[in-house]
């Protein structure tokens, strides 16, 4: 018979686990839509989204919801795109949790779509009061930058220094 | 210490999530397949599969077997298809639930694989005797008539009205 | 309320489902950041990778580890790969499980991406002392050889065969 107390922590992981998939797997729909709000606010106030290694990281939840009212974003809008999330590896340690996933963005062209950014995507989380939020999204294409690469390295290696799961 | 009642209804809600997963996941490996029998008994038998704003919507579990019966859909599985569903965005209301994911169609052609369609799907769902059974299915392409833009944006806006989750 | 046995065995199967998720999706980041050993560590060490209709299948992690290791990978590496893996259908019946998913290989060209390889993957997995392992992963392409749709078909005849879930 279960321990009431591990019953709790229990259930408690299983729902972190699931509330942190559906905040971010609310980013793409609401990135296509143009809902620069509900997008940005994912993010804490002062979380960061560190998007590309050539350009400089977004600095808080205005900035997102800037560049996702921006023209470029809505040119991306206006021709057809997906900003596709793949599913989540996510650790949860208490109140904050990691995760891990590809992020693909597809295109529309001459009646297909194809495959502009495919990019390796760590997320970086903390427990608020009003519920799980952003502190750090970086994002860095698999191409032969490297960049991809070693970021899903790094993420691993800190994944795996508590020994086997 | 958990309240009992309490944790009935957050394994409640865990499982849900977990058999809806699982339900919508079946789709694309049936239709893949050729299964049309398993892909169909997804819907209920009145259930409706809107698949685009072009064409009229399948009526009925019994239009969404005919159509992966149909001479279209073999020629798809004979060429080499995938009807890829991405990570499913779920929210159980009782006996009502809400998903919404992309529907990327991918073919083959010389070697390789190309994305013909990539869609905002839309999974409206209840809870039978049986199991959660669809009652309907709605499909945009993400493309430059904005119908996947529209579709994401409402069903968002629904999803979000009751608050911060 | 619920009966304490319960609770214990419905808490152990949405454990195991994330266990076996977070496991599986270990895979594509471990590969495309060439962590051999962390990848191959996903298989028992006798289990199989039988990758694709034309090759022997892989035998044993070290033979994970190997072709992980080898110059082919190291080439792919290099270019810009992302070995993708699709939202993961979960049974578990006891010490053992099967998942079924699809697996997208994507490489870089001309400042774009392609879809190499799309194939269905079949896992069955057995749970050691240790978690969960992989006895064996199962690929075919979902080309016009029909090995793709012939593995999702078998995967779901064995689901379904046990009745409705």
């Amino acid at each position: 018979m279960p321990d009431p107390t591990d019953v709790e922590s229990r259930l408690q992981r299983l729902e972190d686990e699931s509330a942190i998939q559906r905040l971010l797997l609310t980013y793409g729909p609401a990135a296509d839509a143009g809902m620069a709000g509900v997008a940005a606010g994912l993010w804490l106030e002062d979380g960061e989204y560190d998007w590309d290694a050539d350009g400089d990281a977004l600095q808080g939840s205005d900035a997102v919801d800037a560049m996702l009212r921006s023209g470029a974003h809505r040119a991306l809008m206006a021709e057809g795109v997906a900003h596709f999330g793949g599913p989540l590896l996510v650790e949860v340690d208490g109140d904050c949790a990691t995760a891990v996933n590809y992020s693909l963005i597809m295109r529309r062209e001459e009646q297909r779509f194809y495959l502009w950014r495919v990019s390796a995507v760590r997320w970086d989380l903390v427990r608020e009061t009003s519920g799980w939020r952003v502190r750090r999204r970086t994002n860095r294409l698999l191409d032969e930058t490297g960049g991809g690469l070693q970021l899903f390295g790094a993420a691993l290696q800190e994944l795996f220094e508590d020994g086997p799961r």
